[in-house]
């Protein structure tokens, strides 16, 4: 197996457990982007830059957002796969990065998104410009303006359907954060198991825009909408009536 | 890093990713559990017992109860560990396995446990006598009697504290069922954050008595023990007022 293990991009070789897959065989998408930011973290540990020197400037590296694709056919557990990471672009206050899984000889592409990383001072809890000594080490292009992420599409409905759901002790992670991975759970489990076993998930945009906290009960809005671009799904997570997150995901029968 | 790899007993190197991690940086006993199941799917692998060949059976593979400890020293994440497993015996409906986390150098044992299995027959939903294609290659002892795992201490109060779940899709695994490690989940949430960041299990009994089904609302009750044997928590899971699954866990303050 050939990784690319360079200071712009990294990958890392992995195999699929069985808990990180559904009832379908094929891992969550929750656990897809929790992936993501393992090979993100191994792609910052590779270049000298580990939890503790990021702790130190006082701030941690935030996703606002994540825009891309999933391929129909997917890896079931127990496959080695590759993951990847790019850094693309940056400036002052946004990392751009690109994200991938694929099969172990980089012939299936089963996973691929970009995202958008801000750097927030933790005891502020706001934006703090990115320290240079943990954005020059990737050797990306500074440049002054980003391109933009798709947004997702807004739900138009008085009365989306919905469900609630209690943040949990374990929704908290090593960051002491609700994990942003489990957003997704929380925006796909009302679509329920029928709907969720007969279609697949093929584009996904995120934007999270609030912090979800412990012990807040989070509401999850969500409209399906056909139209020319096939079946998509639109959603909203709220807390106390504040929209924190808003996502699309397109799907394809199976 | 030396592996045991023989009939009986099988070991396998394992990785431990932040998202198998909690707040305190440790992996979770929910996915503690999931581990074993999989270094317990990988033993059987290794043997020519692959999924396809144990569903052919028409039975599945069911934990019914773990006993064991938890070390007071727990790996962290990015840690390289070793998880093992050892068929004990077993006989005509019972089987009887030791599972073990190790450091690397197989010096610390962060967690022991044994557990029961039973073969259910997947269309009736009932007990089927063990197929012997699929215990033999263990080269385990057929005993008529097997120990006695330990009996969780049973709740002592009228109005236990307690908070109630919803199954939610991601729950269920690719089995089709509500994956067994999940139960801990709702087990210790009810417990809270603060007294969760503060302790550290050092003991688990678990009996799963009846399954839990997509779609249920499980009641998770709990009662806190201080006495001559130390701090422990008494546990049960009730969907519909019946009991699924009951749970003793020994506590140290961190």
């Amino acid at each position: 197996m050939e990784l690319k293990q360079e200071k712009q991009a990294y990958e890392m070789p992995y195999q699929l457990t069985y808990y990180e897959c559904d009832d379908t065989g094929h891992p969550t998408m929750s656990m897809m982007l929790s992936m993501m930011t393992m090979v993100s973290d191994a792609h910052c540990i590779s270049l000298g830059m580990d939890t503790a020197t990021i702790q130190q400037t006082g701030g941690a590296w935030v996703i606002t957002e994540y825009d891309g694709e999933v391929a129909a056919d997917q890896p079931t557990f127990g496959d080695q796969v590759i993951l990847g990471t790019r850094a693309l672009a940056y400036n002052r206050f946004f990392a751009l990065r690109e994200f991938w899984m694929t099969d172990a000889s980089h012939e299936k592409r089963y996973l691929h998104l970009r995202a958008t990383f801000v750097f927030m001072n933790l005891e502020k809890r706001r934006l703090m410009s990115i320290p240079k000594q943990l954005i020059e080490p990737f050797d990306s292009p500074e440049q002054k303006r980003l391109p933009h992420l798709a947004n997702p599409a807004t739900i138009i409905s008085d009365d989306p359907a919905s469900k609630e759901y209690q943040v949990r002790y374990f929704d908290i992670d090593v960051n002491h954060h609700v994990n942003n991975a489990r957003y997704l759970d929380w925006l796909l489990d009302p679509l329920g198991g029928e709907f969720l076993r007969t279609h697949r998930p093929v584009s996904l945009v995120i934007r999270y825009q609030h912090e979800v906290r412990e012990g807040a009960t989070v509401t999850s809005q969500y409209q399906l909408v056909e139209d020319t671009g096939g079946l998509s799904s639109r959603h909203a997570l709220l807390v106390s009536g504040q929209v924190c997150a808003t996502a699309e995901i397109g799907w394809h029968g199976v």
